[in-house]
């Protein structure tokens, strides 16, 4: 009961993920009622799905500091307690992502932070071709050095884990790859990433990042953030620069509408919906967030990501690899 | 001097801006003989084309803080000195950007800052057709709120003055347009563009800033450079995948040969040359830098800049808005 959409996506992306492993139970918690008669939609033989009651709804415009102390039956609320008593083995949402990390770290309601984790960091996929890895995406506005060190080993983690990528690559995102390069913040980290056991290669800037020269990019969350948004923006910006211009000519009509499968392979591999969700790398238990826009395919990959990363005992790797 | 493929780019933009606006004066500084046999090239009947020479060369390579001290008769000293003695009204350069930056920066050995200037910034724009202006472009990795609110203010004047929009809208390049949204620097910033005088319609996006929601994008050097690089990063992404997809298809290539026009329409407002220099504001004196692979026609764009600055009294501007 996230999405902009929901129940709608949340059901259908459900049964898609249950289809694809029928190994898998999937709870699926909100007003009953409404998912029930969403559910009864579709065809779920075979398939262990159920629905857990939750008698609160938080939305999107709901400030994340009231509604960890004021919505505690919200379906991100009921659904974190379940893995913290063990009852679910992830958390899937494609709610307030505020809401959804603000009541994940907290250990008086949610699951708190791995021993040894300063700060829990979003790790996003790039919906580009090389699927680069960037980690923090936006939980940490203001970030110290230790903390982006700590990235780099939870993201080299995850994505050796996941992606079964050995020794994954770790480049520090900066304004120039040469050493020295960076604010204060970045030089500092980069002394820590380099006398690390990280595969550390050095600052990065976005063209390598995006030409897939590291697999893990090492970011504080204020960047990040705006280099994800920076990014979306010129990718929208040249989608309707390009309608706007073939439209406005009969000629350019006819040859987009031949190079139509050309446009359609570029458009799919930078949807969105093929990421699904990102985790929240640092809690204590899995917990994977997906944009209050999803699709039914991008819940799907949200859940298969979480599946992935339960699988690979992605929490053991961070407790262990911080030790 | 300057450029990647210096003297050529930069003798034939000279000769560009001189043809246009004949009653301007244009001294070409560098290796005499170099310049003087580039120049013999081209029709300059009628041009007030001259000669400086230069007896040191800066390289793309060279540390900023050594050619400062170590090369003072470099192209840039030699043109920053001119414009310090009131030989000339403005310095365009295609080299080192951080040799430029600092040399011009510097009382001592250029032009030392505007009385009441924290920190020169880069005015960059963006060659996408809303033309965003985002300051500051790279030239402060580490800020201050109270600097944030001069690039603010400098901006505001620049944009006002030069492109004759007046009270341009102010927005804050942040992860998010709600108020309170952003790293430490950005909120304390956001207060100070607030209470000031500023056209501030506060926090912005990437998507807002490439809407052109805003005439001033206020930013930190480091973001701003990141910004700028993920935009490139990504355009560039996108036209390759698009090239690639297409010379996969003979049909696709068909359509594209048909839609020719319109690629080449999203192309050329997105083309750097276009745009030609950033200038750098806050120092004592119009001093604009051009890319390193700057072609003639980004040279000439530059030198505009340059000129327009000096016809719009920037720097007095700047003086009189900061005191």
């Amino acid at each position: 009961m996230g999405s902009d959409g929901r129940p709608v996506p949340d059901v259908a992306g459900s049964v898609l993920a249950a289809r694809e492993h029928k190994d898998i139970t999937l709870i699926l918690i909100g007003d009953e009622p409404r998912i029930a008669d969403e559910l009864s939609k579709h065809d779920v033989a075979g398939l262990d799905i159920n629905i857990r009651h939750a008698a609160q709804e938080i939305s999107m415009t709901d400030k994340p500091s009231e509604v960890i102390k004021g919505k505690p039956e919200s379906s991100i609320h009921v659904g974190i307690r379940m893995v913290r008593n063990g009852e679910a083995d992830a958390f899937v949402t494609a709610g307030n992502t505020g809401a959804a990390m603000g009541i994940a770290m907290l250990r008086r309601v949610g699951l708190g932070r791995i021993p040894g984790v300063k700060r829990p960091a979003l790790g996003a996929v790039f919906p580009i071709k090389t699927r680069p890895f960037l980690i923090d995406g936006g939980a940490n506005a203001d970030c110290r050095p230790e903390q982006l060190l700590q990235f780099g080993i939870m993201g080299s983690l995850y994505i050796e884990r996941v992606a079964g990528i050995p020794n994954p690559r770790v480049g520090l995102m900066s304004n120039g790859s040469e050493e020295g390069k960076g604010n204060a913040l970045i030089r500092e980290a980069h002394e820590l990433l380099k006398a690390s056991d990280l595969n550390f290669v050095g600052n990065i800037e976005p063209k390598d990042f995006a030409n897939g020269d590291v697999e893990v990019a090492v970011t504080d969350g204020f960047t990040g953030n705006i280099i994800i948004k920076a990014s979306e923006a010129i990718a929208s910006y040249i989608k309707d620069r390009l309608r706007e211009e073939i439209d406005a000519s009969k000629r350019a009509t006819v040859g987009a509408l031949f190079a139509r499968n050309a446009f359609k392979a570029v458009a799919d591999d930078a949807n969105a919906d093929v990421v699904g969700g990102v985790p929240l790398l640092g809690v204590n238990g899995v917990v994977v967030i997906a944009h209050g826009g999803s699709s039914e395919r991008a819940i799907w990959q949200a859940i298969d990501k979480a599946r992935l990363a339960v699988e690979h005992k992605i929490v053991d790797a961070i407790r262990d690899g911080l030790a």
